[in-house]
This record gives C-alpha cells, structure tokens and sequence, in this order.
C-alpha cells in the first residue's frame, strides 16, 4: 500500500483543498496531510489556530465520507532553512512514497532522494485559495461558496469571519 | 460528545498507554492524543522521530481494533515556561472537555480553566514504563512482553534496538 | 487593591501612551507596563532597544510625578502564536484583574479567561501614535510635540533621531 | 548619580539576596535587578514564573522600606553563548555604572568594556542559597527562616511548597 | 598583522564584493568575511543555502588568485537583536581589529567598543548589487556580468536561476 | 577530487584531531571541518567560543604545514532533532563526497542518502580526548601534552585554564 503526503496551511481550508485530497486518495492507499506553520495562528495571513485547522480537515472529510483510517493529519512548525525543511517532514511524519505538489522548491529535493513526485490537480485555482477566501470574508463577499458546508458552519461557530475583520483593524498603540 | 486530551512522549509507546487509552475511550467519544517533545529524536531518552511514534500509535491501536475515527495524534512541540505549555496545547489542538493526567502540574493549571480533569489508570506503573522498555533494550532484557505486538514488530524493522544501543555508546570526538 | 495591565512597544512613549496611562492610574491602585517586542531593538520599526524604551518609560512617569510603587515596567519577548501570548503574558508578570487595551484579539481571550477588560481612552489617536513620531523623525518634522518633554530630551541624548535615519538608510551590500 | 546591576534567578528570593541589595542600595543611587533564565517556570530547579519573581522581590523590597523609585526589576531570557550575553543585558536594562558579581564568568567580560565591578557580599552563602531553600521545602524543613517574611507568605499563599514536592514527583508517562 | 572582518548575505557574491575585498587585502593581513543569515535559503531574497555561498566565495577569490591562508569564510546565523548581534559576531569570529562597512549602525558599536572602522569601496553600488543581480536574474538579463566568471558558471552549475525563478512563482496552496 | 567531512565541538582541539585530520587529508582533495555546537560558548563543557576553536584549528594547521585551501573551517549550530541535522549540515557546508565519522547515528543517515562513509582513526582515544583535556586542566595535570604546541600556547594566552575553572566553581546565588 502506498501512501502519499500534502502540504498546506489550510488558513482555511477550501473546496480545492478538499477536491485534490479526495483525488489523491483514489491515487494511494493513506495520505498524510500536513499542516504547515503550525506555530502560527491570529494573524492576518494565518488566522486559525493549529487546532481549528486540524477541526475543519476533520469536518470536510467527514463530510465527504473519508474514513479517517485513509489519512493522517499532523501539525509541522516552520523552520527556516527550506533545504533543510524537507528532512524535517521525513522526521515528523510517517514514511511515505508519493509527495503530492506543485511547488518545485518542495518536489526538487523529495526528487533527488528518491521519492516519487505527482503533480495536484488543482481545479480553478484563482478562484479556489485560501487567500480569495480570506480577500472575501474582509470584503464581506461570498466567501462560503470556496469552502466545503462543514467548514462554512465551523467558521461562523467560532466567529472567524469577525476574527479575521479584527485582525486586520489591529492597531498598535 | 464528549472530548479528552491525554499527553505522553510515547518513547516507546508501551502497553501501559494502550491500557489507559483503552479505558479512556470508553468514557470519551473521541480522544486527542498528543506526542510531546515533538521536536526531539534520535537522543537517549528520546530515540524515535515523530514520525515514528504515530506509526507506533496507529499500529497500536489499529491491532486493538480502535477505529482512527476515534482519535487525533498530534505532535506538539516542547515550550520553556510549562505555565503557558497549557495554552499552547489549547492552540494546537481541537477543543476538548476532559484532560486525563497524574501530573498535578498538568492537571491544575487545567482546573483553574475550568476543564475536567480525571486520572489515568497506569497499570503496573513500575513495570510499563517507556524508561523501562528503553533500559531492557539497552540490557537486551524481554522489552517486547511490555509493548504490543505491532509495536514490538514495528521497533524490530526499523531497527530500533540497535539504535538505542548506537545513541548510548556515542562518543563524541 | 486592584492591578491593571497595559501593553505597548513603546517605540518610543508618547504623550497618547501618558495619558492614557494617568487615566488607568485613577482607576487602579498598581499598573503593570508590558514592554512588548523586548527581543528586537535597532530595527526601522523597532529603533530602540528595550533598556531605552524602559528609561523612557521611567523618566516620563517621573517628570509627570507617578510614584515608581504604582507600576512595574516589564519587558516581553514576542512568541509566534497568539493564542498563546496571553498565558505567556500571565506567566511573565505579576497578577492582575484589568486589561486596558482597545484590541479585540488581545480582549477576547482575557475575557474568556475572566479578566475585566477595559478600552484605552486613545488621545487623538491619529496624531499620537509611534507611527506618526517615527515618520516625523525620518522627514524632521516637529516629533517632539508628540512626546514628553523628558523623552525628547532622552532620544537627542542617545541620537535617537541619528539612528533612525541610519536605520532607514541602511544598505545590504 | 551611579547605576548598579545585580542579576539572579531568585527561585525563590532569599535573606541573602536582600542583605546583598541593601548593601549595593548603600553605594549606588539606583539598583537594576536582572530576573535571569525569564523564559522557564515550573521546572524543579525554576518553581516559580517571572511573574512571581517579581512579586517576591517587591514584596521583600516594600518589607525593608526600599523605595520603589530606587530599583528596577527586568526579567532577561537565557541565551546560549554566554560570550553574547554581556551585550544582550546591555540591551534590555537601563544603562548602569556597576556591575554587582562574584562570578568572573560575568565580571571580567564586563571589566573589558570597562565597566565598573564590585563583589557582592554573601551573607553565610552555604546557609543562604536558593538550592539550600528549595531542598528544605522538599524535605519539610524549616525553609521559612532563610526567606523575608513577606516571602513566607507570599510562597505559602501561592502554595509554592506544594508545587515544587509535585515538580519533583512529577513522572513522565 | 592586523585582521579585517567584512559582512555580507552574498546572495549572491557580486563583482562589488570582489573588488571590495581585493581592495581590504592590501590593507590588512587577514580578512574574516562573514556570510550573515546562514539559517536562511531558498527565499526569494535568499536563494542561496550557506554551503552554495561559501563555494561561491571561495570560487571568486581562488579565480582572483586570493591565498586561502588570508581570508576565513565564516557562516553567522541571525539574532533579534541588533545591538546584540555585535557581540554575537565578536563570538563567532576569530579576533579582528578593523571593521569594513558602511553602515552607520554596524559601526557605531563597534567603534564604542574600540574597534577601527573603514568604509567599503563600493564600485558603481547601484550597478554591482546582489539585489541587482536578482532582478536580472528573474527578468532574463545580463546577470552574468556583474557576478565574476567563476560564479556565473556556478550559479549555471547548480541551476541557481532556474531556482530563482521557481521560487518567486510558488504559490502557496 | 572529493571532498570530506569531519564534525567535532573541538573543545578544545587536541593531537587525536589533528592526527585524525593529517590522516584523512591523505585520501581527500579537501575537507570541511565542521565546528559543531557553535552557538554554545562559556559552558563547563563548552568553554571555548566558536572564534576561539576557529583560531585553534587554524593555529593547528598551519604548525602541522597544511594548506588553508585544502580545508573550510565551517561553525554550525545545534538543532534538536539529529534526523533532520543531516540536512542542516548539507545546507550549511559545500558539496562533500566522503563522511569520516566513527558515530553510526551519524553515519546510517548518510549512507542513506548516498554518501560514502568512513571510519576515523583514533588515536589512543582514551587519552586523547576533549573530555580528557579539560579534566587535566581542572585537575592542574599536564593538559599541554594532548594538544599541538600551538594549540597550548593560544591557550595560554587567552587564558583559558583560568576561564575552565571560574566557570566550574560558577555559583548561581
């Protein structure tokens, strides 16, 4: 069996996030999904804690009747050297055969050690972003139609439309 | 539903921390549990990845028949000031309602915000212990009757005796 | 007797910052000033270091003749999530009922942890802001108005103003 | 007026930390107290939080007459090379005259920028030490005497013997 | 003999370094050059890992017929503090007496600390840029012709532009 | 030609290192030797700053008549996992073919990746061994033996027997 792995930071997670996992794992048998910067949260780029994001993966596969035996979801800090980064996921993951991504700077260096490298579909990428939703919900624009119902229903619980609305008003005396 | 935390470093995991998860599960309907010193590997008293420690976990609980829809593993790493580790567990992982710990140092902290706490039932506690396991690897002592099958098949192929004996007799120049 | 707290980067104090400080004086009996950012210093936006900015601090208090016994100045390194922060902040300082600030994301999670929060009455805001006395350094424009009289007089002493043009001319090679 | 600069880990503030003080506050006009190694609490070796550090030493200092306006309390978090460290205090305190210290470690790199240094005296340094205190807690000795009253008490209402006995039981599953 | 210490990113090693330091060489008997950020890589503004820029260095100076007994190439990760980081440099080197910058902020400490200070020769500084070369770089310029011939062939070696490019094209899911 | 690699703390430099280096300068072009633990200095157990153990190999070298342009004296800091610490040091160094290294949590990594491995003779290790040095220079014994006659001179000269044994007696008050 082999398993794939997907890097995001999932500030949220949107419908293109969830329609390349649930591709992906037509492809493989489990997929890890990892959670980047996880030490941050609260902030106008990532503002949902690690445990909010860990909450809406969750609730979209849930959702879309994923098993949770399919996939992993772990939480993995920034570092800054991102050559040394990629050994950095080796050591806080479990093995995996397939890095799913299209970023040359990630698939390059899994390339040069041997692993094999798949590109993401990803399905109307302007429309579908984290940074869209986000542009959207300062805008008081639709911003539910980008996320999957378990995620939208999950945002207004927690008031992260508001969160966001404040984070960007911060000022600093 | 109902939520409980449980905290370990899980160096190895061992059947003590099977046991109080299995009791947990049956007074929770889901459970986080979370692998502490995330950031640390390969060091005496912490010799497996990360990543190696959610494969054991999963591999646990999947031979004990837990389904994966019943828990969350999520790496944390350590913090200095264990007076705000509290909060930074909240960040990091999904709201949950009780934390299962003998710490009082864990567990008080965790009253004054108003979260249940309840103690963890350590079977035999002198003898499942993870320094145990650890000191019968290094004696060549019977460590496998004090994990699980799976974990003690998954610490023989990735060679996890021989490490720890490797990592005890590193000199350094 | 009750402790406020009030949190800045005090780059550098202004007369906003006094004011506004006096005012939670006649409100509670001790006020503890959060100096944030204490790890940066020498910066564009950051220019003085965090003995500078607790001087201050000090030599503004006592030209409006604040008794050193009503506050305690305390530096806080930044941590990256702010979730976090606010236990950080709880195990940096000494215990205190009232948080002063007009910041919705430091005020929430005060409140939730049961804190009184109060607004900051922020004196022609636009005006008094480090922002403004920065900016009006850099085009030499009239900046000491801004600030009190002790303080300018202590940024000309240590060629504050030198520094910040140098600051901001800085070239990488 | 000359500036002096003592620095400690107070864990806990002691009768001969305060005896060394009203001394130092005989030679000098104001006293800058560092609270070193600010990032860590709840450790066997660092029981207490900045916060408390804090309060202990203003509770001592208010005990013994000292007026606030004569001191000032900066907690500073480590840093690896001690080498650095000299500068890293120079940046986060106020600037001082006198350098307080036994420690050659610390006296000489202060003497080569041509800092004043004075020795401390320790007043029956076996007898008066933070370890010698925290020892007698543990062991349900008579630890009240080697503290200032206002100490005792504020230890014993924060229940500090308390926590340092589950510090030290404190086992890690 | 006395010995010189020069800083830079070298991100990547220009023509002006070259001359910059060929010009030193004359002055002094030894030359530290500094790499400074060395934790950093593969961003747009730092593509370079510290291992690339070292190579790159000693390229340029062994085609400029430089003997590796005059210079030491030394790697110095960052620090917050800038007022710090001249004392964090002065641990991390071997034992320097002249400065080489043009950065007021960079050489006002160190002549507080007794240090001779220099300024660079920098030649055609708008031209000969590392920034410049970047730019150049992402549009399909002349690079190649402020950067000597070794590192051109270099960067062409490792693929350095073709990184660049990938670099300021990802697009974070 | 290759290129190796040799990873020490050289606290301080002694005969085994040098023997060991003259050894492998036999079977290489050039060897990169790493100054590990470089962000740790004025420790019992680090007592050298990275300057200093620069300056040490460099004096070493040049009396045993190596060339510097056969080998890069190259400082690299600490990360806590020794999984990913591979990677850093490939980040932090120029390309290398070769690892002389006896530690096998060292070697196996490499390997791994593809990286020829071999084992460094040791000289009377008993003997010859940091540990041993800084024993005999706290102990009064004849530490001067171990080390190249250079090496003790510089010592010498920045005093650094007097340093080991201040900070041994250090007393935190």
């Amino acid at each position: 069996m082999s398993r794939g792995i997907f890097v995001g930071r999932f500030n949220p997670f949107h419908k293109g996030h969830l329609k390349a996992i649930m591709k992906i794992l037509k492809e493989v048998g489990e997929l890890i999904i990892v959670v980047g910067s996880s030490e941050k949260d609260y902030e106008v780029e990532n503002p949902f804690t690690t445990g909010e994001r860990i909450m809406m993966i969750r609730a979209a596969l849930d959702e879309a009747d994923v098993e949770a035996s399919r996939y992993f979801i772990i939480p993995v800090p920034d570092i800054h050297s991102h050559k040394t980064w990629v050994m950095h996921i080796i050591a806080y993951v479990p093995p995996f055969d397939v890095v799913y991504s299209n970023n040359v700077i990630v698939t390059e260096p899994f390339k040069d050690m041997g692993f094999a490298v798949k590109p993401v579909l990803l399905f109307e990428r302007e429309l579908f972003s984290a940074t869209e939703v986000r542009k959207r919900m300062l805008e008081d624009g639709n911003w539910e139609e980008l996320v999957p119902g378990a995620i939208a229903e999950y945002i207004k619980r927690i008031k992260g439309v508001e969160r966001i609305h404040r984070l960007s008003e911060t000022d600093r005396v």
